[in-house]
């Protein structure tokens, strides 16, 4: 497995990632990590990999954008001192556009979306050893569906800037669509955004997937 | 994998299988199964193979020993007309000799224990196609601890009638002790009882097992 | 105007009708009616014909599907004495068998679906003065989305059995259809189902239209 | 219709106009523009003008008069630049006269009343397009009242204050008037003032009118 | 004082007899009598008249019409063998014509209203010493106001009743009409129906002076 | 009646005093005086001299000590600028050292009550047209009992203050005193010191004769 | 120590003795017993003689009266099969007569009271080990107050209904009594009935004196 | 009795001492001591030596360490000027490397307990009378389970800071293990830690007993 004994994972993101966490810091006893795909990598690396030591903390927020994230990076990931960090970041910079149109400050443009996410990339490499950036997603089968559509393109940012910069890449969007092949969108997310238990499985079995574990030892 | 497409699976048990199931029957829309192993088995068996259509229910009712199984085995398993049951009873049937002491009516002795159990078994075997029995367990890394003893030992009845009925064993206690090499106990349940969503991975992946999952699909 | 002076109104339907009525009859003083499109319908015409007296009653449940209306149809529907009738049922018959599709006993499949509608039309045609069956939606604009497709062949069987008895048709479906032209569904339904109060507009104006209205009294 | 394509409409008030709408900015997903008048604007000019993208902002707080307005005009209408923009106040201006006579310092006397709302459009009319002035109103058939009687003295200062600078005036007092004709007040508003959604409904086509929407469009 | 030392005074009526009393009998420690003008007259002659013992109850029930006291007279009344009894009906009788004009089988008209209460007063005197009649009461000044209008033809039953069987008649809404001419109707009660505490002392006063009370005692 | 027409007054002490006002100010529209004295005072005066418009401000605040006043004494009285003012304190001062006799600094010793309650009584003098000073009381009928003692010394303080400046004095004990020739303290006050609405009556009473009301105008 | 090994001890009362217990049984888990003397004697027993096994049961009923106990004797003491029991009763059975003096059916007079006891405590003498009866009590000093004269009275009766019975007998009010002698009643009961923690420890102390306890092992 | 008449105490700790009290400061009316021991050992003073009048502060809160104790020491005990502190702090020092063992900044290893907790004690004691070291605890029979052990260690440090400073020790462990040669540790704390109503009698009285106490007074 790619991640060392006593490894330091902060998970950042939205609200897929905040699932309910410890505000302001989500770690600490029973619940701090929310009921979401942190808590499963959480419960699977803790059960799997018991003597690796691996220290998972949540800090997503509901809402954010990336936008947002570069306001509290600084003091939510760097002040934090993580050996790892996971970012899934997008899903509202893209909503925004779909879901309140005319609310055109609240949209973060593809642009403004992969200068900053680089921008924190690039700022955080330095003092880690290893980022891994999750595609955002949209469980929606259609790949013409115009909100589907943008989320790829935001996706296929995500990935082009893991490539430049030799990150992990966890492509939910496809671990998504895999999915759909077997039951209607409805079935995971009534709003094709905010997964079921199943769906939040879905994310941390990618994740897992990209950190190289051993099959045997997780399950 | 043991489950055949299609399987109608319900799993019934106390507090630890019930963890906030939705009541009378706990299935249905989101959070319906608790947020347990009960969902972590649904979770896993519906990311993991989704082509199987695996219907999972939740049947735990928080606080029931054995004797309270047997009054609503009726209405709560057979008529609900399962493929395949879980069963995880017998906490509570130890716990109260050890938290009331002196209610000598809520104790479920040993004896009663295993009749009603061997009972419930084979009442059920001609209905369905599996039954799968899993050990009560106390996270107690200490087999001299009056509890943890008195725990194992209504745990090898349960081992007892499933080889004797021919079903599925699922030593969670086993499964416990392996973490308890690498943790302490109030790690995973303050009262060594309620574990923590690391300890319900823990019974969700022995379980798993127990059914001969394909590790690849599953995770 | 169709609807005569003093006329009584009774629409039944499921959560777009309910809307937060009042139980267990939805007339009475403020919010009995609740907030969806039953009130809006009762305000336009309050507001605009004052003097046609008409008196509207909001039978909605939440979760209803055509054979939750046929159950209670003889006290909800029949014995309130309406003039006219206005129906919109059918989106959870569709629903069930996309977000919980295991749970097949939940599903109403399309045969029973027009059957047990035209059930309800022919038995209350004798006792009333007109008759209005909405069609159910998925305010989806992708008609190869599955749900979208299967929701318009429930549609289709509406428009047959108003068509068979002579009632008022509004085809809900295509009012939000020409709505989708201009924006992503997201901004009216998160989950494609409950509308926000435009939404609910969409659906009073078409009711309003199939009724023939007065422009110039209405607004 | 006299509001343009991409048109920002910025509405304030009082309670009648806040209705439980989303502080301290009334924009955003659903139920952020309260349940009152300002929703139904908003629903009926998304539903029937889709295509002109019209944004509304529901500024409104409860128990305002105009003294309150004066105070949050910068930080509540300037800065939020809009291009249109909608008043209604005076309610509390004058019912603080009635309600709690002896409390002279809550009172609006119509000459600072008039002073000030004067300044308020004098000082917002270089900086948009359009300004609509709603008459405030109380919903009683007899106009000698005594609180109906300085109602409308304070409407006729808005008539005036319109006309002087050549804003849209809505008479909302009069589209009540018009509604007496049919009900008695009390089926409109219990105390005369927050009016049931009919009542609601009725300030809103009063608004539309003057807006000179095209009827076909909107219903 | 007309009341006997130890009488026992049963107070029935609708919301503003009720005003928060205890269920199922008002009567008992601290709040059990409201906080309305029963608990006025209670605390004024306890504290007036403590040497007389007079033991009040409160059986007022918020919403009843006629047609409802008639319905629970035996049990709420007779059975609480009272020596007085206090009336005061026909609020709501009168109200639900202008609040719900279309729902005609909330409306109890003036002919029922006389019909019922006549019994009620008949059926009750032979086993009472006293009876007292309060007029129903809207806290209008305006007596072409329709609603008042029809509130003094109530009244005016009232009146008759109480003269054809030598009732106390205690006349509320003169009482209102005198406080009518130093304030508006707003600052007493805002409905123009559920009175201020003043409002409600207004009643209270009106009542003790048909009982023929002590000045000095009283206050 | 020694208040003139136009009368501000404002009343202030502790929890009987306050009894739910609303704060920081305890005037303006319904429940704003609380459900004590004050507003049997306001009621009653309202009601009997509608024509003098008296203007009540309720400024109690629970648990209050003639310390606590004197903190508060400019901006919760002089800053209002009252007409007349009003003040009932001194039970928690005598209280504190019977019910929490080892806290000595929550206590409030006779002469420190004597010298600040004299000063506030000098200082507000010049400001106001009246002072009416309320003595505390103890609703326990035997004065040998040692807080009842206590009290009375308390008392006699307030008497004197009052007489030394030409303030009147309502003498509350004694009015309870009289109460309790008829009952026994545990039905007006269960701990002796917070009344039912009865023994708020008794204040009221007390303090009106002391204000020289007309017996008819106020009954 | 009078109580055997094995002793199970149902304790019976009023608020005194339920202070906030489990229903309908008080025996169980935490909390089950009440925060009350019921508890303090559980855990001075519990903590001073855990070799003994006693088991209490808690059984008070707020508000009960004797004729309260006598209706739920059967099924709340004698079915429960206690080896001992302990009654404290008539607080509100004397209280009633001084707080609600005019709801004479709610009084249990002396005569009744004996009766009633006598009754009780003969039906359950054949079926236990042993009866304690704790007198009533009033936290008043002075013995010549009206309620505290009364209830003094019926301790006597308790008294007596003891020695004739060879109970045990608990003398709570001389208990109380000695510690007035160093401080005043509010610092034990603000309404002289319902004791703080100190005052619940009174009880407890008194109690166990009368059950004849070592004191070495007690503390 | 080592504790003087009128004696000042003042008692911190973690959630074992302070168990529900009120904040900011530990003292007052009813329930402002809590519910645990500090509550049992007031309750047991103020009954058994009503004439010490002995003063009870308590300064717990839930979740502290002596790290946490340090940082509020001068403000929660020295500036309320005790004539004797008792202290029970480590629970959570060492609870924290059991239960989120990778939260090391969380942890209070022994070096820096001892250190921090002998730098309190010899502050502190130059300014009173008397200081009371209880040892922290576990509740837990097994001598050598892992964090019993520590908690072992933990308490020698506490012992040998006692007798280096001539403090009074309390050994609430020593009194516990007591305890569990007769019950199971979940019949005193679920979670070993949180004592029942009996675990705190069970250190009031190991207190009590410290402080030399005299039998016949405290029972």
């Amino acid at each position: 497995m790619l991640l060392e004994h006593g490894t330091k994972l902060v998970m950042i993101g939205d609200s897929i990632t905040d699932c309910g966490r410890k505000h302001p810091v989500g770690e600490g006893l029973f619940d701090a990590l929310g009921h979401g795909y942190v808590s499963l990598v959480n419960a699977l690396l803790a059960s799997g990999y018991p003597d690796y030591r691996i220290r998972v903390v949540n800090m997503g927020i509901g809402g954010n954008t990336v936008r947002d994230l570069q306001e509290r990076w600084q003091s939510d990931v760097l002040e934090l001192e993580p050996d790892w960090v996971s970012v899934m970041i997008g899903i509202n910079d893209v909503w925004r556009q779909f879901d309140q149109p005319l609310m055109r400050e609240s949209h973060v443009m593809i642009k403004e979306y992969e200068v900053t996410l680089r921008e924190l990339v690039e700022r955080t490499l330095p003092h880690v050893k290893g980022l891994i950036l999750l595609s955002p997603f949209y469980i929606e089968s259609n790949r013409q569906d115009a909100m589907r559509s943008m989320m790829d393109e935001y996706g296929d940012v995500v990935r082009r800037i893991a490539e430049d910069n030799n990150c992990l890449f966890v492509d939910t969007q496809a671990a998504f669509d895999s999915a759909l092949k077997h039951v209607y969108s409805a079935s995971i997310a009534l709003d094709r955004v905010h997964p079921s238990q199943t769906g939040h499985m879905i994310i941390a079995r990618a994740l897992l997937r990209a950190l190289e574990f051993d099959y045997v030892r997780v399950i």
